[in-house]
C-alpha cells in the first residue's frame, strides 16, 4: 500500500518530541488529542472521518503516538500515517451511534498505557471534544486526574518548519488562482452560486503543477447588502449592474490553508469607496512593515491601528490570527491573535492572516494578506495585488 | 433588509411548539441548543459562523427562540431569521478567544429567562458543545439543574414537512447533476483533483433553475486502492487506464442534503465486479421495496440483509441513516439508523440514505438511494440509475 506522507519521518519525530517535552514540563502522562489538525500534525493522518470519535494519544512512556478511530477508517490510518500496526487501534461499528461509547475504548487504551491513576491531558475547548466525551472518559477512568491541555499542541504548531512553509506557499498560489478566477467570473447577470462554483472549481483544481483540497470553511461571498454579513451564504440571484462584493477565499494544500480577501466593485464605485480602500491598504502595509521577530502581536496591531486612526477609522474585531494546518470547521489555531494586548513574540516561521476589514454602516471593504514571519521581516504568501478591484 | 426565509412563519411556529411540548413532557424550562442544524430548523438562521460559540435558546415562558452569537453575525440573524430584534443577542469581540467566556453571556440570558434555579437542557453529545462550554455554564449557573437533551430537536426534525421534502427533491436533482458531471469528467489521465473540481462546481452551480450550497462533508472520491478507505482525500494523480472509483456525492439546497453514491469502472471491469454490483442492486431494491409506514428500521435492514445473505455476503456497517438539514461536519441526524435492532417506526416524511457499500478485500462497490417515506412506500429523491457505471 502506497504511503502518502508529506513530511520526513525526522520532522514528525521532532514534533512528537516537542509535545512530550511540554507534557513533561506540565506533569502530564497521557495526552488525549481530539483536534483533527493535531492528529494530522503528529501522525500525518488525513481523512474526513473525525465526525465520529477519533483520538490520537501521546504517552510519555510510549514511543509513537497511537491513533484511535472507527474500523472503516483504519485503512486511511495505514495509508496516511507512519504509525506501526500496533499503534493503529480501530473500534468496531458496534460503538457508532449506539449505547456503547467509543470513549470506553479510548479509556481502555489510556489504562493500558498509564494505568488507572494517570494524569491525563484533554482538549477541553476543542471542536471535537464534546461535553459527553469528557463525561464518558471521567466515568471510565474514575481514578485518573484530568487536566486541561487545550491548545498545548497548537502552540507548538505555531512555528512552521521550512517544509510546512513550502506547502503554505503552494496553498497561497492556489488562493491567488482562486481570486483571479473569481474576478474573471464576476459580471452583471452571473448568479451568485455560479461565482461560488468557479471559486470551488479552482480551489480543488489548484494549478497545473499541483491540486488543492477542501478548505476549513466555505468561501465567503458577501455581495451587495450582505457585504456587512461576513459569514452569509450565497444565493441564486444574478449580480446587479452595480454592486460591491467582499470575497474571502482559502487555498488549501495538504490541509495547510492560506486565506485571501479582496473587495470587488461591479461598476464604478463611489470615490468615498476608493478612499476607504486606500486607507485599508495603507494601514495593512503599515502593519506588515512592522512585522519582525521579537516584536509582539500587539505591537503589529498598534502600527495598523495608528495608521487607521490617523484617517479617523477604527476596527472592532482583531486584526488577524495564526493559520496553518486545519480541518473544518475553522483554520484558526486558537493561539496568537494580532490584537491589542496579545504579548506573543513573533518568531520566524509563524504564519498569520492579517485581515483589515473595515465596515461602515452599509458597505465594507476587506483587503488582506497572509504572511510568514522571516528572519528580518515578513514573506507574503499570496501575490494578488493589494487593491480594490473594479469590473 | 431583504429577509431570506425558506418556510412559512406558521411552519416555524409549529416546530417551536413541538419542541416546547417535548420540553414540557421532560420538565425542561430552558433548552440551550448548540447544534447549527437546530438553529436553522427553529429560527431559519443560516451562516457559517458556528465555529465561534453560538446558541439558540428555547424557553417555555418565552414566545420566540433567542439567538445568541458573535457581534459580526448579528446581521446574518436579522437577514435569515424571523426573530424580533430583542431576541437577537450578540456578544462583543471581547469574548472571542480571550479570557472571557461567551458562555457567561449565554448564562446571563438563561438567568434572565428562567432565574437561577431553572432546569436547563443541553446537547451533551453535540459537535459544538465542548467540554469547556459545559464546564463554563455549570460554573456560571451553580444553582441550575442540567439535563442531557441531546437530539431532542433532532427527533422532531426526523419527520419532514411537505415544504422540506420539496427542498430535498431539489437537493436530489443537484446530486444527480453532480453524478452526471463526475461520470462525464472521469477519463484516464484526468487528475483526481480535477474530478473533485468538476463535482464541486456542479454542487454550487446546481441546475439552471436553482443553485446549490456547500455540503456537510467533502465529496468522497475513493479511487483505486483507496476504494477501501471511504473517507480518504483525493490526490493529484492522473486516473490510470483501468481502475474502479467509488463516489459519494451530496446535493445541498438551503442546507438540506441528499446523498448519492455510485461505483464507476474505468475500463472494462472483471465479471466478478459486475456480479457484485448486481447483488448490491438486488439487495438495495429489496430494502427499498420493504419500506412502508409502520415498519421498523430494523425490518428494512432485515429485508436487505436476507437478500445479501442469499448470495453469501454480509455488511458490517449500518445500512443507512436519517438525513435532512445539516451543517459541517456531518449531515447524519444522530437519530434513527437502518440497522439491526433499531425499532424506530417509519412514518411518512422521514428521509433516509440507504447505502449498501460492499467491501471485499481490495475492491468495494457502493450503489445507494436516498428516499422519503410516503403514505404507501417510498419516493426516491434522486433519479440516477441504480447500476455500475463503466467508462
Amino acid at each position: 500500500m502506497k504511503k502518502e506522507l508529506h513530511f520526513e519521518r525526522a520532522e514528525f519525530a521532532a514534533r512528537v518530541a516537542a509535545v512530550k517535552s511540554e507534557m513533561g514540563r506540565r506533569g502530564i502522562d497521557i495526552l488525549l488529542l481530539s483536534e483533527p489538525a493535531n492528529h494530522n500534525y503528529l501522525t500525518g493522518y488525513n481523512a474526513y472521518s473525525f465526525y465520529t470519535p477519533q483520538m490520537v494519544i501521546v504517552a510519555l512512556n510510549h514511543d509513537e503516538p497511537i491513533w484511535i478511530g472507527r474500523f472503516m477508517d483504519r485503512i486511511s490510518a495505514l495509508m496516511t500515517t507512519y504509525l506501526t500496526d500496533e499503534n493503529i487501534r480501530a473500534y468496531s461499528d458496534r460503538y457508532v451511534q449506539s449505547a456503547l461509547s467509543p470513549y470506553d475504548f479510548v479509556a481502555d487504551v489510556a489504562k493500558e498505557l498509564g494505568g488507572e491513576k494517570a494524569r491525563i491531558g484533554v482538549e477541553m475547548g476543542g471542536y471535537y471534544y464534546s461535553a459527553r466525551a469528557h463525561a464518558d472518559l471521567v466515568r471510565a477512568l474514575p481514578l485518573a486526574q484530568f487536566v486541561d491541555a487545550d491548545v498545548l499542541v497548537n502552540w507548538i504548531r505555531i512555528v512552521k518548519s521550512p517544509a510546512e512553509i513550502s506547502i503554505m506557499r503552494q496553498a497561497g498560489r492556489i488562493a491567488d488562482a482562486m481570486m483571479e478566477r473569481a474576478i474573471d467570473t464576476i459580471e452583471p447577470g452571473v448568479r451568485e452560486c455560479d461565482v461560488a462554483a468557479a471559486v470551488y472549481h479552482q480551489m480543488m483544481s489548484g494549478t497545473p503543477e499541483f491540486g488543492g483540497a477542501y478548505a476549513c470553511t466555505p468561501p465567503y461571498l458577501c455581495i451587495g447588502e450582505r457585504q456587512i454579513a461576513p459569514h452569509a451564504a450565497w444565493t441564486d440571484e444574478p449580480l446587479p449592474a452595480s454592486t460591491t462584493i467582499n470575497l474571502e477565499l482559502f487555498g488549501n494544500r495538504h490541509r495547510y490553508q492560506v486565506n485571501l480577501s479582496r473587495s470587488i466593485s461591479v461598476g464604478k464605485p463611489a470615490s468615498s469607496y476608493y478612499k476607504l480602500a486606500d486607507v485599508v491598504v495603507e494601514a495593512l502595509n503599515a502593519g506588515l512593515e512592522s512585522v519582525r521577530p521579537g516584536r509582539t502581536c500587539s505591537e503589529v496591531e498598534d502600527a495598523f491601528r495608528h495608521t487607521l486612526a490617523r484617517h479617523g477609522f477604527e476596527k472592532e474585531a482583531r486584526l488577524g490570527y495564526s493559520i496553518g494546518v486545519g480541518f473544518p470547521p475553522a483554520v484558526g489555531e486558537r493561539t496568537a491573535s494580532l490584537r491589542k494586548g496579545d504579548q506573543t513574540l513573533l518568531r520566524p516561521g509563524m504564519v498569520f492572516h492579517m485581515m483589515p476589514g473595515l465596515w461602515l454602516d452599509d458597505v465594507g471593504i476587506t483587503i488582506t494578506q497572509s504572511f510568514a514571519v522571516t528572519d528580518r521581516g515578513h514573506e507574503p504568501l499570496t501575490s494578488t495585488p493589494r487593491k480594490l478591484f473594479v469590473k
